[in-house]
Formats: C-alpha cells, sequence, structure tokens
C-alpha cells in the first residue's frame, strides 16, 4: 500500500532527508514538494545527493489545490508561524499534517505568545495536535491527524531525561542541560556564523540565556513531574555537522542508588522502543551522535558519580534524523499503521 | 531468496561497512564473521553502529570447515598475501568468492612480484579471477565464482579515464591522476600518521613514488589502449573522513574538441550504468565525493581548457563504498542474478 | 637577560608548544632537551614545525647531572608519578621548577592518594610548591622555586567561576562544569579513540564519573567558599585539535541580580590581567576557544536566564596554552620578573 | 624605527591577518585601517581574535587625505579593480604601497584585459611594479615604491617549480599543477559554497578550466624558461581553514636524474632563503600545509618516480601567510631594510 505524500519545505536539510527517506520508503509515493527558492527547478538545483532520483518531479510553488488533489498526507517542514497558519487548511480539506514546524508543539498559547513573540492564530488546534514523540505520545499518534513533531535539541533532552523523571531519581529543580550541536542544525542559509572557517573548530555557546525548546522541554517534563519544571538549556555548536548530544546535569533524590538501578529503569522503559539504543559498559561507553549518523536512533546512556550524588544523562541523535526528518517519518509509520521502521531500517554509516 | 553469506575480516572498516550493508539487505542471511583480534566477541566490541543488530551472532576464528557449513558466498576482507592462501581452499570447497584484496587483481603474476614484493602462490587463478569492476566486466562477473574487487584509489581512476581512453580522445603517455582521500582509507588501526591532531586539516601526498594501485589502473587502461600505459598516481590525505576524488590530468588528442563532444561521450559509455551519475552544468559543477556519502555511486565528470588543449577528469566515490564494501555487493549481486542495486538503493547521505 | 631552560618531555605536544614558545621567547636559551624514545635524535624527527629552528640540539635522556650543568630552570613535563621523583632532585642541587604534571597540585597528599592512586613521596614539597595559576597566586609564583601548574581543564573551570565564588553570587552546593575540548589534550600517543576516522566529529563525554581535574577545581574554590564544595565536572571530546570551553552551570544566590553586577564583577576581578579578556555584547557574544588559538588568552564570560535564576560562566583557552604551556610560561616570566607577556604576546590565529 | 602603516581593506581575513602580524612587529606602527562596511566600528566588530589589541583605533573610511597625513606605507589588499585606481593616488602623494590585490601582478594590460575582463587603467605602473616575490626579485623589491604580492595559488605553483625550470629538469610543455587549498581563501563572505555544511568534508574542484592565477604563473616561469610556458593548474577545496599545497606533476627532461641532483637543485637554490624550508627523508617525509600554520614558511619537497620519468613537486604555505599577509610583510620588511624575519619569526602551530 502507498501513501501518496507532499513535502512543503524542500529545498532545506530537512526537506533534503525526507526526500532522502522518501526515496526508499516502501509505502511512499512523494508527489509534491514545494520550495518557494526553487519552484520550477529540479531537486538537483539545491539537492546534489539526490542526481538520479525523482526523475520528472520539481519543486512547486505552495497550492493547497493540488495537494488537495495529490496527496494523501503532507510534511509540513516550514519556518514557524507559517506552517499555522498553512497545517489548518491541509487538515480542513482531509489532509493528515505531520508538522515539522513549531507551531503547534506547545498546548499553552500563552507559552507560545512568550516563546515566539506571536499570538497564535489557530490555539484551538493546539490541543488536538499530539506532540510527535513516540517514546510518549506513541498510541495518540496512531490516531492523530496533526502530528507536531518535537525539536531536535528538545527530542534529544527529553530522551535523555524521560525515565529519570517518571522513576523520580532526580531533583527537578536543579537540571542543567549542556547541548552540543552539529553545524547542520544551523539549516542551509548561509551567514557569518556557519561560514566554514568561522565554524570549523568552534566550541561556541548561544541562545543561552533561554533556547525556544525549552518551552516544550519544560512542557514535558512538568506533565511527567506532575508539578512545574523550569530547565536550564544550554546549546553549543561544535565541530561536526551532524549530531545532537544532550547531556543532563542532574542530583539524584537518593545519592546512594546504584548505577545498575539506573540503568534498569531505562532498560526497562525503552527496551522495545525500535529506536532507542541504551549504551552502557565499555567499550564506546556513553552515547556519542557520531555512532546514531544517517539512522533515526537515539543512543541513550548515563554516568554516576556517587561521591557527590550526581549523574549525567546522555541522548545522542543524528539531528536530522531522529531530530527531524526521520522522526517525522517514524511519526508518519505510526500514523499510518506501517511497520514504525519502514524506509528507517539502515545502520548508522560509521566510521562518518 | 537469500544467500547464506560469510565475512572474512569483519572487524575494520570495509568489514564493518559490508555488515551495514548486508544487515539490510533483502537477499542475504549474514551466517558467519571472522576476526582474529575480536572472536568470541559480538560485533558490538568493535562496531558501535550496529547495535541492535546481528543479535547472536559473534566474531569467529577463521575456519574453512565452518564456512563449508554455513556459507554459500564469502565476501574474503583480508590484507593482500592473506586472500592468496585462503580464497583457494573456499573456491575448492565450492564456494562463491568476492575477494576485496589486492591478491587476486592482477592478471600477470610478474606485477605482482613487483608491486606486492612477493610470489603469488597460484598465479593459475590469475587468469580466473574476474576483476571486480561492473562498468568494464558486468558478463564476466554474472558468471565468475571469484570476483577481485578493484581498489578504491583504482576505481575512482579508472572510471574516470575508461571513456576517454575508449574513444581515444587523450594522449595516453602523459597520464596524471592526483587522487585526495579521506582517513578511513587508512583502516581501523591507529597510528601517529592517522592521530586525529596529525591527520585534521591535511593536505598529505603519500606514496608519491608509485601507489601499488598504479598497478591494476595500468593493466585495465593498457588493455583499452591497446598498448602499454604508464600513469602518474599521487594520492593525497586530506580532511575527511570518507570520500576519493580521483583529478585525472590530460592532453586532448584534438585540442579543438568540443566540451559537448566529451559530455556526450561519457553519457553514452555510462547512461545505463547504475551506480554512475555524470555531473555537468551548474550548480555544483564538478563531482565532489561529498555527494556520494554513504552510497555506491560514482559521480563523474570534467573541464576542458581548450586554450592549452588539455582537461581533468574527476570521478568521487565514497571509498568505503563504491571503493570497497559497495561494489563488492554490487558484484555480489550480479553474481546471484539479483538487482544490482539490492542492498544499495539509498541515495547518499547529505550533509555530511 | 638570558635564562638557560631544560626541558625535561619534549616530545610530546605540550613540550613541542614550549619549544616553539621558547624558541622566540626574547630571555630565553633552551639548552637542554630530552626524550626517552627521541633521545639523540634531532627535534625534528617528531616535531616538523620546528624545522629550521634549534639547529645543533638534540634530544637527550635524562640526566640531572646534566641539568645541573646547562639548566637555571627547568620545565617539568612528565606523566605524573614520574616528576615527584625528580623534581626533588632538581629542586636539590638549586634548580627551579615549572612542573605541568599533576604530582605538585594537590595540597592534600590523601587527596593525591584518592585521585591518583598512588602515594605521595615527597608531601613536604605539597604545601612548598605554589599552584600555577597567576590569577590565584601571583605573588606567590614570584618568589617560588616549585610552581605547579594547572591542568588544561581545572584552568577553565576555574578561571570561569573565580569571580563568582569571590563574590559569593552562586549555590555552591550546585555546580555543573561541562567541558568540552579538543583532541590535542589527549597527547601524541594514537590510540583507537584518537584515531581520526573515530575522533573527528565527535561528541564524546570521557571521564564521566569524575575526572581527575575535579580535585584541584574543588580545591581551589573550597579555599574561596571557606567550605567543603564538590563539583559535577563532566568533559566532552568535540571536534577540534585545539581548545577547552568551560561551560559552568550554576543557580544565583540572589534571582534579581543583573546582568550589568556580574560583568562589573568579572570586570573588576580581572580587568588588570594580562591574558583574561572579558566577552560581553555582540557580536561574538560568548567565549569561543576558537578566537584564542595558538594564544595564551582566556575569554570569560557568561549567560543568565533570569527566569529560573540561573547562570551559566563560560571560560575558553587553547588547552595547549593557557592549559599547558602558555601558562607554565607565564609562570616562569612571573618567577624571573620577565615581563609577563614575553613569548606570549601574539594575538590568536584566526581563522584557524 | 617604526614605519606608520596603513591597510586599505582590514576586515577580511587578509586584513585581519595583516593586523595580527603588525600588533606585534617590532618596526610598525598602525595608524590606519579601512573598512567600508564596519567604518566607525573597533576591529573587534568583525575580529574576535584581536580583543585587547589596538585599542583606540577604529575602522575608517578611505581617505588619500588621511592616509598622506598617517601613513609611509599602505598595505591596499582590496578586490582586483579597486587597487588600480586607488593605488596610483597613494605612490603620486609619495607613499610606498604593498598590493595584495591581483591588480598590477601582470606585466602585460593584454594578458590583464584577457584574465580580469577588464581594461586596465593604468598600464604604465604595471612595468614599474615589483612582483613581490622574494624568491625571485628581492633585489627589485629593496628599491620599489609599488610591490605585487602573488596570488596563494601563484606562490605555492611558482616555489614549487622554480629551481626545477632555471636548471631544466623538466618537460616545459607539461606541466599540471593541482592545488588543494582551504576554507579560508573564499574569504570571508558567506556563500553557499563556503556554509560549513557544504564546506566541511569536501574535495570539490573549482575553477578547474582555467584559475587566473594561471596568468602569474605562466608569466614567470615562461621567463624562467625562456619561451612561452602554459600550466594545467587545478584548484580543489578541502577539508581545511588555512592552508595551500601544489602538486605540480611534470615529467623529467632526463629520466635517469638522480633523486638526490633534484634534492642539490632545490637545496642550492633556497638554502639562503629565510622561509624556504627543504623536506626531504622520513618522517614527515613530504610537505604538508599543516607544519606550517600561523608561519610564514613555505615547505618544498619532491618525490621522482624514475619507473616512468615523472616527478611530483610540492610546496605547502599557509595561504593567509606565506600566501597573502606573511609575504606582504616580508616584501615590506625588505621593502625598509628590515630583518627580514620581522614580526614574522615564530615557527608554525603544530597541532592545529
Amino acid at each position: 500500500m502507498s501513501v501518496k505524500v507532499g513535502v512543503v519545505g524542500g529545498s532545506g536539510y530537512t526537506g533534503g532527508e525526507l526526500l532522502r527517506i522518501l526515496a526508499v520508503h516502501p509505502n511512499v509515493e512523494v508527489t509534491y514538494v514545494t520550495s518557494r527558492e526553487y519552484a520550477g527547478k529540479p531537486f538537483t538545483a539545491i539537492h546534489p545527493h539526490l542526481r538520479g532520483f525523482y526523475k520528472g518531479l520539481k519543486f512547486s510553488e505552495v497550492s493547497v489545490q493540488l495537494m488537495a488533489e495529490k496527496c494523501d498526507t503532507v510534511f509540513v517542514n516550514t519556518p514557524h508561524g507559517v506552517s499555522s497558519s498553512l497545517t489548518p487548511q491541509l487538515l480542513e480539506i482531509g489532509l493528515k499534517v505531520v508538522d515539522l514546524s513549531a507551531d503547534f508543539r506547545l498546548k499553552n498559547h500563552e507559552d507560545y505568545r512568550i516563546w515566539y513573540e506571536a499570538v497564535h492564530p489557530r490555539p484551538d488546534l493546539l490541543e488536538k495536535a499530539v506532540y510527535g514523540l513516540p517514546e510518549l505520545y506513541r498510541e495518540k499518534i496512531r490516531s492523530a491527524t496533526l502530528v507536531a513533531c518535537p525539536g531536535c535539541n528538545s527530542t534529544a533532552a527529553l530522551l535523555s531525561l524521560i525515565p529519570a523523571f517518571e522513576q523520580k531519581l532526580v531533583d527537578v529543580e536543579r537540571i542543567a542541560v549542556d547541548l552540543k550541536v552539529g553545524s547542520s542544525e544551523a539549516g542551509i542559509k548561509p551567514s557569518l556564523g556557519t561560514h566554514h572557517p568561522e565554524r570549523a573548530n568552534v566550541m561556541r555557546p548561544y541562545e543561552a540565556e533561554g533556547h525556544r525548546h525549552v518551552a516544550e522541554v519544560e512542557q514535558e517534563l512538568s506533565k511527567i513531574a506532575g508539578k512545574p519544571v523550569k530547565v536550564a538549556l544550554v546549546p553549543h555548536a561544535v565541530g561536526a555537522v551532524r549530531g545532537a548530544l544532550a547531556s543532563s546535569h542532574v542530583w539524584l533524590q537518593d545519592p546512594n542508588i546504584d548505577e545498575t538501578d539506573i540503568w534498569k529503569a531505562y532498560a526497562a522503559r525503552y527496551g522495545k522502543e525500535p529506536f532507542v539504543r541504551i549504551v552502557h559498559g565499555t567499550p564506546f561507553r556513553y552515547p556519542d551522535p557520531k555512532y546514531v549518523i544517517g539512522s533515526n536512533f537515539v543512543d541513550v546512556g548515563f554516568a554516576v558519580e556517587k561521591r557527590i550524588g550526581r549523574a549525567v544523562f546522555f541522548a545522542a541523535i543524528d539531528n536530522l534524523m531522529k531530530g527531524a526528518a526521520g522522526q517525522a517519518v517514524q511519526c508518519f509509520n505510526i500514523l499510518h499503521g506501517f511497520d514504525e521502521r519502514a524506509g528507517l531500517n539502515s545502520p548508522p554509516l560509521r566510521p562518518a
């Protein structure tokens, strides 16, 4: 069975990654891909890796009418503020939407106003949207019509901490999530900050006073904790193209808790997850995004320093895969009842 | 239909890449993988990317007996000098062998003696072996029992030049192939030369007086030219993990030849090749290994400077894929009558 | 005036960096350099950048006798456990020692036993040694005979936090120092972990349960706080050759404190320091080791998130300079009454 | 003695590198630095490495009047086409000019028209300008008022070949110079081609049909050869920030010439050059820009393959130093009678 799929916003890195996955997805026919900048041009005008694929297809302008004709499901991959006006139209004509923008992640429109500095045009849809983290909302995604995929940093931060929060292992008042990310997270648009001579070899903090992804992390962790949780989250650009690592520094509720107990909690929680791998024991002792590149896996692990009753939980993802396009396809598979691994079953690339 | 496959030499980068491809190959069951160093250990002892794959399998010692029981076809992925004694035993018990070592590439045992400084133990098999470059020997591979896969540098050098030689476009007396390669080409064994602080950011010539891969390049080009051809081939380590680019500097037989004529010759020759993509025209004007990473593609292109009657032909590959494991699987697919793209159909990873 | 200088341990990266600095130091004559592995060989046997420098000098075996004859001051740059037996001999014959090893950093020999798993042979010298962080101990260094230079991670961690601790701005019970470091920090000896294909593009936590540098950080912060302080410190290998960044996550004592007040505290504390630069305000908003490469500078900065009463303090260094050889020369300059900037006055290299 | 120096074009990478060198040059006082984009702003607005240097100085608009008042010598570091109109004005008011643009490198205004697609406004000055390669024109530079510094690629190409041409060792009809360069060569302006995700890990040919630097290389080699020489020159962007390597592939006039003879020719020619280092013999066998980073050295070496009568000559430089700012300062030193090494005497940075 094949679903007719549209991609709104196909000329950036997440768009290119969606097209890379969907090109060989057994249940997908890509019928419609938009790009304002490249409308009328072949995908190879901006995606040299796609040479030889999608022959005959070209980028289109956005047309709800055409999507109504050509698509069953649409991946909406626009800047925030754009999806919030387009997605309602797509829902209205009966399409399912997997939204990769930030527009439907927050449940509270007041949070949206604060973090995105804009009034949300359709607060009614915020409740209807399902937050697209399958490890939390798989069942809801199955019957959703609108999936709001998490940000890449949020995905890593949340997956590092969910079992620890659920099992009440940590002091939820003092959470410091230190993130390291590759350059592809900045998207395809050049700037001085992403200029190779400036971006190579960096260890550069950014948005250190409160990155927008904090909002969704706090929303989800608060739900689990049953009370408002505030999180310090500081991303750093580091010398890689792909990858995001969350190092979540915490203090343990019970300083005498055993490393094995923590391992058990994580193994139990994530044991059946198709894309979570628990990393524990030598060699390759801790998660490193390097070993998930090109795949939808998240490698999760941790270290405990009993001496001072603290731990650090790690989650490593490919920011374009589990942090964006891969997770969107995972949600798409769940939504349509396909094998959750369809199109996502290859091991990571290594070395890379 | 599923072939039972063994891999001799599974703990290096080419071995890990074979296992990455074969894990999702629709016609393969991997039954036996050897490693002297890691015998008895799970693949993850050295291949962190394979977490969650090949559950139950461990590295074995090399046993011809066990391969006889467990395998139909064996990928032999050993240092040269090892395959030449193992492969004959495997052939004798009726297995098919796809050899990734250098031991059966040269037709003339005297060449082997000169370039590999050893007497070949089974010169009789040199004629029987088929040089595993499908673009030259697809038909022979179909019925081969022993395929000798080309070296990575040779693959790039040859694919850049084959149409030019076949169409007698260039002065075959003056060929300078300048190669750029990523660090994975050096294999998994650490050394000062591959130590990250020394290897990062290099532009380092190596084996500049005559790299061993020259022998096979000269052998194949001489066959095409119908006379002995000597090639200057100088590899350079550059700042990347994967990738190899051949820049073949030549002088044109007819200085007035049109760029379009050259393009036609290349397009005609490679038009039906499933893994050759011709790169011509802006943007992304010339081949760059960056845009084939993780795939079995070779991107081929060229530039002509009429002013001085010279051209440069480029071929870009992922050295672990079209330069090693990918090409071996391509040969395996041909050998077994599978779709040549089986297990190799994903687009490259980008950005990477 | 010129001091005759010896370097024990000249064939690693810190040794090479000392030789790079000392080659053009106006007050130094290098007379003696040791290397067990390269004794009898010219420096270029391992230091290609030094071609053309130090003509006539070769690596020697370690001889206290020869150092007595040839040197006034010795940089001891050995693994820990070696300096503790050599340095006392050098002091005995009247030499001054700038020690780059960990052997004399801790004041309490019990701490040494715990963290370095060895009994210290000369606990009496621990008190005599001056911790070589000029920003804390400039006056003591002036009259020292033994300076124990801090570790690279410790230097970054301490310099990020000293003013905050002195001004009692932060909750000293909850300090999480997240470090990112380049590959040169691992030294010149190759291993799988530093093999380029494995080390490139990493975001790899290591020694996450308690890195040895914690001991000195806690020692110095406890002194300032006037009570025992425990620090969570987690280093991460990231994709660069040089550089170390400390991101010290803290919670503020007074959540209403102004960013400007913090800036004032740091500016006041570090204003006259020749190698501390305060980074504040756009562009290039936060410290990044990229912009101190090749220099002895430490760039210090911070971000405050009032919403949750937390801050993060950053310190960026070149791990081989302010984190090792540069700081050692700075101490040497102070010790000998030279201009503190002698040999260290060049701006950083950029881009690099 | 101190010369008052102006820099026209101070906000790019070459400008920043000039400022880095001149900050500690013993005979220079920088009095005037221009930038159209950053006029009125401190240098740190674009040069974070210069924090703490040049206090009080800001970028100015270009004013010949002000340069007349403030400067003795001006480094003109503009795009080609700008210098050709500015430099004559500076010369007229009696200033000396070290020009880093391409405007005065070619002796023949017809060549300029062809390669730069513009009519040269002051062909009379082309003869007066001295080509700023000290290894060829040291004596002329001493008495010059206008020095036209070579391009980075030209510097590497020429220095690899000069002794071979002078000694008539090679077939001058078949010269293929394959260049590898770091990303800083593209300057400070961002573009898709220099965007980190696209630029990292590349092996990307560019301007492969005839790079402009060919014109000066052919001009100088023709002079030496005594007849018109045409050169194939193909640059490749590779994965590094700094560095340029020329690999000049040639065929030998006498195929029996000994490697030692070639070495002697090079050693004799370059033996007294303060910035040329001959690389020969293990380890670190061939030149690699990695080992000249941050310095004005050019490392020159070669490999000979007697079997086919060919050789390859290598020259490795830091493109911003010997390829631009460093060489400009070297010319400045010669012009003013200073020690040629003034401001340029530090060893390279390693590892970097």
